[in-house]
């Protein structure tokens, strides 16, 4: 089957399964939207981590042992940053940096991010489309018993320790969504919309509050599959799990599918996992979901693209 | 003898006979005015060469190979930046990166140059007062063939090759001196004023340009001692030759003390080189004036101190 191919992401996980698509489709056929709810400032820099994860996936610069930032880092900047009393919190590798400091000159030359992160990815040999969900700057913020905090001062800074009571997306109300990705959305051989095995709550969600954006999914035609971020009642990685736990949600792959109730036409599940609870509107699909290798990163793409495709209505 | 010492320098050369007059004095006795004419702002980050040389020299940071920069450094930083097609004419290691963050992080904060500086000196552990020339940006532009140059533009980038028929200090007029670094001037038990073996154009003559600067040292007790930058008619390092000849002056060490004439009261001259022509009211000496070696460093500091001494008018 062919027709183009949109995928929401965010985080590692997600970054991972773009990589799948990547390898499954032709660059033409994908477009890639980013969250960019993680975006934060930090000694003057602007960095985007899941962008960047999205990149390195990509370009095959992945750390695979650290699960994320650069292969083949150095951390010789860290070093002489905390020898001056600068704030260490934030892991900043030598090679990671080169993409923050040009991001940075480049936006303040007045660049937009979607210039920058287009021209990074020709310079990183990415054909594939990918787009940051929004122009204007979107930042999470969760709401713990200390009270708002800053996405990164919870995620890094306080290693995800204080329960999450709620969690906003300041500025998205009056976010521009990025217009090519809306025009992806609307394409009229849109095959298939893809939610990432990313967390719902601080990947997906923050690119769903954009303006216009949940209501173009639900225009279009296209089958609407998402990947569980959840095997075996665990994240893979970061706080999902405990986020659905602490928001007093069931903490199972079910859960998230029903997070997704209305927006998603089918829902990956892991072939560990017990069945689920139907839920109307949503057909689920069995899986290996866990990625280690590349060949796991295209086997869950090709699952999730068939998915979508043994969703869509048999043409009139 | 005692009493305070200050010294003007920038460059490399500069920051060696600093460390060696750090060496010779305690900490309190040692005032240091730092040329940031050759400061600019790269790829977003503030970056002050002549600051950083010296903190680097009193720190032992200092590559004792290249002459520039810090020892152990590591260059991923860079690599990855000519990976993503950034600017990549001025080298910046991954640790002296540590440096220009901080500092311009600080800066767009609202911190002073001078507060910076003061911040990162307690940091790498120099007890010595270490002051930018001016909290204000001042830019050394040079003249070429092919237009105004921004110094680094020429200096770096042009690796000083186009003829200098000109040398202007955008800026240096409306700038106010360092409050400190006018005041260390003014004390009155200043033993000496050093000028160390600095470019005298675009090292020495911006912190001259400064109001106020000048008229301090010139009404100061203290004598005024340069240490020559010239050695059998060659620079060390850096473009001080080519630029007396480019600017039709005698390439020598003599010429640099024409240069100075008026404010200084002694020259320290290599002692391999000729015997200067008497020039009135400069007493001139003779050194081995090559540092290669800390002791080097250190000698050289104690012979233009006991110039300093020994033209100190007897006590009325």
């Amino acid at each position: 089957m062919t027709g183009h191919v949109v995928a929401l992401c965010g985080g590692v996980g997600g970054a991972k399964l773009v990589h799948g698509l990547n390898l499954a489709l032709q660059p033409q056929e994908l477009t890639v939207i980013v969250n960019t709810g993680d975006d934060f400032e930090h000694l003057g820099l602007s960095i985007a981590p899941d962008l960047d994860s999205v990149m390195y996936a990509l370009a095959g610069l992945s750390d695979p042992v650290r699960g994320w930032g650069r292969r083949d880092e150095t951390w010789t900047f860290m070093e002489a940053l905390k020898g001056l009393g600068g704030e260490a919190w934030f892991l900043l590798g030598d090679a990671d940096l080169a993409v923050h400091v040009q991001r940075s000159w480049r936006l303040a030359g007045g660049a937009s991010l979607s210039e920058v992160t287009g021209d990074l990815c020709r310079a990183l040999g990415i054909a594939v489309r990918v787009l940051p969900m929004s122009d204007d700057p979107v930042r999470t913020r969760v709401l713990t018993a200390q009270g708002w905090l800053d996405f990164q001062e919870y995620f890094v800074h306080r290693q995800c320790r204080p329960a999450v009571q709620q969690v906003t997306f300041a500025g998205a109300a009056s976010a521009r969504a990025q217009p090519e990705a809306l025009a992806a959305l609307k394409r009229p051989d849109l095959r298939a919309i893809i939610i990432c095995p990313s967390n719902p709550f601080v990947s997906i969600e923050p690119i769903l509050a954009l303006p216009g954006l949940r209501a173009a999914m639900a225009e279009s035609d296209a089958p609407v599959v998402a990947v569980t971020p959840i095997i075996g009642g665990k994240a893979v990685k970061g706080p999902a799990a405990k986020m659905l736990s602490e928001l007093r949600l069931e903490v199972s792959a079910a859960a998230v599918a029903r997070r997704y109730a209305g927006i998603i036409d089918g829902f990956v599940i892991d072939q560990a996992d017990p069945a689920p609870q139907p839920l109307p509107g949503v057909m689920f699909f069995r899986a290996a979901t866990l990625m280690v290798s590349t060949d796991d990163r295209l086997r869950l793409a090709q699952t999730a693209l068939q998915a979508a495709d043994a969703l869509r209505p048999p043409a009139a």
